[in-house]
């Protein structure tokens, strides 16, 4: 079960030393000035209309190095098919995206794409040219079109991560890259990060050896940076955090609980089996589910997701001005389950 | 330190009882049946030449589950680069490959590519059709056309794993199925398989849920799987396995105590940093250095390798006949370090 509630102050105090503690000890970020760069120019070319929204959503498992020449790692099972699935249809919405993702992960427009498909979906032709095959032309097309109309039309910046002081390291500079966008940024927090790490210092230098006999490890609890985010990097953002459970008897109290305890303005909460079907959403003003329309099995469930979650997005930023957060619940409602 | 060598029939013993726990208490491979069938017609296909040479590469990293509702695993960091780049040189050579791979990891003919080959080396032409991008043209039709010629031609099986589980069972059908070649089968062991797992009966079934406090994990010593390839699975193909440390000071000892160990043909020693630029092999006829040729920074390390390797195995299957296992060290030495 999760620590029960503290003191919120306490909490807030607990948290910020394990935080620093975190970034202190963690290695330096490779290439974090590029990240910046092309994160200034992203928001400064974003910034021009008159209520620029844009999303961070973040996609796929990090890792956690068990040795610092890593050759061992525990990751996290997540294809990043939730997050990408949604970057397209948050575009489709008018939304500008940065994709923080894991190296590897589900591109967007890619989901409808064979595992490998520069080998599965090319040919060379008679007279030796590349010909893509026609039982994949339409779709190989598509995607990438569509990918390159948002790349370079400057919608879309994907950032890669690997390790979970990656992706930390580079939420933080993306939410700090935000904050001049108030409530019109928002953070779809998909990854799915460790709940469990090795300290970077604590952590063995070289290969942990074979040996007779079992191996014992002890993971430290890995800080929550859903607080901080909230609290200081970007107070004022809209933000959305996710829940995975293999257990459906648990899966909305735990939803219940990351909400208010990391104050999110909403959790999506998800059981594994029928995440593609299925999404529970759970805010402030209660609970919603939304599932997938199986009279049209080409339609993803993100479609109708991500018009409920536009539409709460755009209830709060009306609400920003004058500090009342919605709760229009009538409004809401699509299926009680 | 690996535990003290015991007297070979008792290690027969207890390694026979591990393995059969093994293989008992694992989830039933999915697909056994499909990948029978193509490894029959396979062997049938490549059975027809003289001395038909047939070697399965193994390739990337293995998983472990670590709940049987699978969210986390413990995974060895393993881009399968030289498992990739190895099959194209025995092809090359003339050797039919089944290749058994983690999903997702390199694939023969495919490293020079960038990460995400369709996205950045294709675009939309103005009249809407796909196009290769100029600088890449080249690479890419090689390697659809040789990556397709190698696979219609019945020289190139691809076979994927992602769990320790799945890894070695399917190891365990293509042994059986090779048995039949004798010494003209070769086995070329590069995938990093782990050293540690959770046994499926042991694994908590649900996602383990965070907690307050650290999370302490026991893991079981993975069974060697190298004995009983060697003395049941495929008593006289021609083994050769890998080792990969961090440190240098240690490498060559652990490939001697493996070679003992396994009774391999011969371990390829690499150490992590210099992978890409030096193989030690190690035989029962001493040690051998093989390095890139710095003159010639486009010709992979994989090349002398497995010019070397290829030799020894036809000296092998020279002497398997009369028993003699080869020593032939003057023609051996490249350059000993």
């Amino acid at each position: 079960m999760d620590a029960m509630d503290h003191d919120s102050g306490e909490l807030q105090e607990v948290s910020a030393a394990e935080i620093k503690s975190f970034f202190e000890s963690a290695p330096p970020l490779k290439d974090g000035d590029e990240i910046n760069k092309k994160l200034k120019e992203f928001v400064e070319r974003n910034s021009s209309a008159t209520a620029p929204r844009v999303v961070c959503v973040t996609s796929g498992g990090t890792t956690v190095p068990l040795e610092q020449q890593c050759v061992r790692f525990i990751d996290n099972f997540s294809s990043g098919h939730r997050g990408a699935a949604s970057t397209e249809y948050f575009l489709k919405a008018g939304y500008s995206v940065i994709f923080l993702y894991r190296s590897g992960s589900c591109q967007p427009y890619c989901s409808s794409l064979p595992d490998d498909p520069l080998l599965e979906c090319f040919d060379i032709s008679d007279d030796s040219n590349i010909q893509v095959r026609q039982s994949h032309a339409e779709v190989v097309k598509r995607v990438i079109s569509e990918h390159h109309a948002a790349v370079s039309g400057g919608y879309l910046l994907k950032l890669p991560f690997t390790t979970i002081f990656e992706y930390l390291q580079i939420l933080r500079l993306v939410a700090l890259s935000l904050s001049c966008l108030g409530p019109c940024a928002m953070f779809y927090l998909a990854a799915a990060v460790s709940d469990f790490y090795v300290p970077w210092e604590t952590m063995t230098v070289h290969k942990i050896q074979s040996r007779s006999g079992p191996l014992d490890m002890r993971l430290a609890q890995a800080p929550k940076m859903l607080s901080v985010l909230r609290k200081e990097w970007a107070p004022v953002a809209f933000c959305i955090s996710f829940k995975l459970e293999t257990d459906s008897k648990i899966l909305v109290e735990k939803a219940d609980m990351a909400l208010k305890k990391y104050d999110m303005h909403m959790v999506l909460a998800n059981e594994l089996s029928t995440r593609k079907e299925e999404v529970i959403v759970v805010s402030k003003s209660g609970k919603t589910v939304v599932r997938k329309d199986k009279a049209q099995p080409c339609v993803d469930v993100e479609s109708p997701l991500i018009e409920l979650v536009v539409d709460r997005h755009s209830t709060y930023i009306k609400h920003s001005g004058d500090g009342t957060e919605t709760t229009r619940r009538e409004e809401d409602e699509i299926l009680v389950s």
